[in-house]
């Protein structure tokens, strides 16, 4: 018997209309799909592909717990892969939902750590939530010779310090607890009306802040961009 | 009369079925199509929404020069945004195709640039170039506290040495006539085996080559990823 393929799909950044057409015939071809759910939470991935998940299709929860430790969720990713790896044995193509890119800050590559050296892998690459705040904001990322840089909010201070100063353009994420942090840094490096607090970008409620008028607390789902230099953009 | 509105579309980064939804709607929706061409040659946006575009649609191609130079070009970007601005006062929207993402590298931030404060604006994301090769080689671009760079290989040599150097994932891009000194730049910071070129990702021959095996000569449409760290990866 040939054994199934693991096929990440990225289901792009919220909305459902920015699925790719690939993403949607994965996913409607789909007979067995796993995804993510955090602490028990409905799965966001599951929820943005609804639309093309067939009837009578098995589902593969793989409930993550919100631990700071990293034992817990490697448990988890450990049993759920082990849930694919029986499809996958059996010959069935085992379809996995990612939010926005499987390849960018995604849970797809905890799986294909476990399983890419027992079984074929497939990548269906997806709109990063970069992508979609850069489009809300109308805020270009990247020009001729400018840097981009991609940086945790989680980073201790002085890796985002040098981070945020060595790059034409900046993305914060994972925001969170450290957005205060993370917002008096970029007010220490005098970035503060260069920066633009985007929340939900494709969802409901989306919003351009800029981070001047921006509330104490970031709200889930959103991202900092820091431009510095508008000049390449003409 | 209400103006039309300009509507920036990332086409994604080749393969017809990575444009989104979205994407192939507002196309297909399309009564005026704008994209760049290079030189005379012919627009790889264009030919990436082929399938969606309607009959008797007016196209407008913005041929931008290949000079070192950025005069020529921004005079084509001013001729081809007044073409478009003629449009949209007369109350067409204006679909603007985009290779890869509009915000990453695009060439929608020239038009917009000048024409942003006489019109309305929306932007399409799509999947980027990097998303595309990192699916492809299967290679994870962040995790957890990884940051990544995206870095242009047109760069000088201590940027672009500061760059790789402070960062767990880097993708260098446009390496053209850079890719010699990109490459032993890399492997003077002793990375050479954590390098893979990756050429053409979604198109017709693409390949993914560790950069010890690769050409002398880096093919069009190809970049470099740089993964250090690939413990969060499990």
């Amino acid at each position: 018997m040939v054994a199934g393929r693991l096929i990440g799909v990225g289901v792009g950044p919220g909305a459902p209309d920015l699925l790719t057409l690939r993403a949607a015939r994965a996913i409607e071809a789909a007979r067995v799909l796993a995804y993510p759910t955090l602490a028990g939470a409905p799965s966001m991935a599951r929820g943005i592909a609804a639309a093309h998940v067939g009837a009578g299709v098995e589902e593969i929860a793989i409930d993550v717990p919100m631990t700071p430790a990293r034992e817990p969720a490697q448990r988890a990713y450990d049993e759920g892969a082990e849930r694919i790896a029986g499809h996958l044995s059996a010959g069935r193509d085992v379809v996995c939902l990612c939010e926005g890119d499987p390849m960018f800050y995604g849970s797809f590559m905890y799986l294909q750590a476990r399983l890419a050296d027992r079984f074929a892998v497939e990548v269906v690459p997806g709109v990063t939530s970069v992508s979609a705040a850069a489009a809300l904001a109308r805020l270009p990322l990247g020009a001729r010779e400018g840097r981009i840089a991609v940086l945790p909010g989680t980073l201790p201070d002085e890796a985002l310090r040098a981070g945020i100063a060595a790059h034409e353009t900046v993305a914060v994420m994972k925001l969170g607890r450290h957005f205060g942090r993370v917002r008096a840094l970029v007010d220490s490096l005098g970035l503060t009306d260069r920066a633009t607090l985007v929340v939900r970008a494709t969802l409901d409620g989306e919003a351009v802040v800029p981070l001047s008028e921006a509330p104490e607390e970031a709200p889930y789902f959103s991202l900092l961009l820091i431009a510095k230099d508008t000049d390449p953009w003409l």
